[in-house]
């Protein structure tokens, strides 16, 4: 096996600290134009948040982060108590840019902690905790796709839904940083891409992701994943998760169910790939989850195009739930959980 | 049961004979503009189907039917055999419209038959055929929305995909015109509609055809399907066909199948409607069928967005083949196949 040349297959960084600024790579304007988008302070760091500038999970927390360190500028304090008090404001206009993002409310309380626990310069602190934190998920990424790679055969085709890449991450990705990887591994031959409709994440922004890294990607309607799987050219579907439940149960982008139902009837694998932070042993099972259901508008066009007449209702769910017995593995920076289970689930995770 | 109220439930007509020119209601302007493009000759009829003015299997057949008879007004001839010679020609040009629909070289043969056999005024028989053509088509979709709706219980909600209405027949529809009576019956209370990418038949033509007729249909994304599955929503998927092999397997719009696969896995029932010349008794099986591949660019945009960035490759299979044993029954006008196989498509069909 060999090693992965990250400077060849990890090119892509959507945020950039440059010492007195944070730049998102802005990703509306993709893939037709690769723009950075200058934040000078903590409430353009929450707009950009708020305006899907910066999306994926781990990279509003990143950015979230980053938003503190320039707060921290905009304050006069001497102690770490006092500016936790001063601060707290733009923690919680931070906070309420993506109030349903799991990964910004917890790199803020990562941000807090650190504040408070700063013995010299607290700037400073804040600084290196919002690195540590960029730093470490870009880590926990390489690790997933060592890990997710090593459980795919060589000469396989693998299809993948929604951004879960470079975009959505401090780099490499998460179900994406797994098919980097194994590319790179010799190990995957062709990579398949959902469109992804409403938001059409996977035409937009998978395919010009790993174009940029000089990975073939094919595009693909969501409805012809099943026919492609009969064809045989697919052996494992890889993909990420918002949210995974105590038993294995995994709250993804709409799609991720039906192409789980498919895969396990023409026996092609199923791998989820997602840090831990993910995982919410609090939360039993899918049933549980409440599914966020956006307007219909979504539905209505694409882009500037509207496509549907005036007056039509449209059922709109963002996510859905992948049951546990579906899934052939869970992929995280803490280890791996094979036929995931409640048991199994316990063991890695507690 | 009551009966169907067809002047509330079959209002709108794709095609319409004026006595001298044809009107077909062009597609490629729907749902936004409901223009009739008016043919006055028979080219201009195979230019309208050649540029998918009008679609549908069904729909072109009639059109075509049609413009023979107005290619019988171009010509100079007293005697039948006479007749057939010179309209040879313009029955090439409208069979090479959309060489791949079977219904435009069925209907074609038909006026071939029907001007051989003519003994009073030729020109007479041919528009009596054009006429038969278009009545008999609405009769069987009248007659399938019985049988269909009859197997569906009440306070069932269904799930359709692509267009199979009035849009692509003389009127009433296979798989919709199944839904229309379910409605009209009391049987339906809810319908659902695939967007069906890449060309969004769903989206743009399905629930714009419904709310004409007072139907109040819902939009899902096609990757939606099944999380609506699980959610209880439908209990039947109603669609139609483009080919129906010996043993029962259906060749038909991309992304049939991955919703016979979920349907399956919830318990949900799955019907096929379509008329007995989409049976092809010579063809014993779906593995025999060629699946025709469309160019990327369906899938490089949606109207005048593009969403893609250069250089993207996509696979775009435009039908795919769901295998017998996924389908529940077989709606023709013939009659309906309760879980077709060979024997049983055979007592019907010979």
């Amino acid at each position: 096996m060999s090693d992965i040349d990250y400077a060849r297959y990890d090119r892509i960084r959507p945020i950039r600290w440059t010492g007195d600024a944070l730049e998102l790579l802005d990703q509306r304007k993709l893939p037709f134009a690769t723009e950075y988008l200058t934040c000078r302070n903590s409430d353009e760091v929450a707009a950009a948040i708020h305006a899907l500038a910066v999306r994926g999970a781990p990279a509003i927390g990143i950015a979230a982060a980053w938003g503190v360190v320039l707060a921290a500028r905009e304050i006069d304090a001497s102690e770490p108590d006092q500016a936790a008090v001063q601060l707290e404001p733009a923690l919680r206009r931070l906070n309420a840019a993506r109030p349903t993002a799991v990964n910004l409310a917890w790199a803020l309380a990562r941000m807090r902690a650190a504040l408070l626990r700063a013995t010299g310069d607290w700037r400073e602190a804040l600084e290196a905790e919002a690195r540590a934190i960029e730093t470490e998920d870009l880590a926990a990424n390489r690790h997933m796709g060592a890990l997710g790679a090593a459980l795919i055969p060589q000469g396989s085709g693998v299809l993948t839904h929604c951004n879960t890449g470079s975009l959505a991450t401090a780099g490499f990705g998460t179900a994406l940083g797994v098919i980097r990887a194994g590319v790179a591994q010799g190990r995957i031959d062709a990579v398949f891409a959902g469109e992804t409709r409403p938001w059409l994440q996977g035409a937009r922004l998978t395919v010009w992701e790993l174009q940029q890294d000089g990975i073939d990607a094919t595009l693909i309607a969501d409805a012809a994943a099943s026919h492609l799987m009969k064809a045989g050219k697919v052996q494992w579907v890889v993909v990420g998760a918002d949210r995974i439940c105590a038993n294995g149960d995994v709250a993804n982008k709409i799609g991720t169910y039906q192409l789980a139902i498919a895969a396990r009837h023409h026996g092609v694998k199923f791998m989820v790939v997602a840090p831990s932070s993910t995982v919410d042993m609090a939360t039993a099972s899918g049933d549980l989850i409440e599914i966020e259901e956006r307007e219909a508008g979504e539905l209505h066009g694409v882009g500037g195009t509207r496509t549907v007449a005036e007056g039509i209702a449209a059922w709109n769910p963002v996510f859905d739930v992948t049951p546990h017995d579906l899934i052939d593995a869970i992929v995280t920076e803490k280890g791996v959980v094979e036929r995931p289970d409640e048991e199994r689930m316990r063991a890695l995770f507690g």
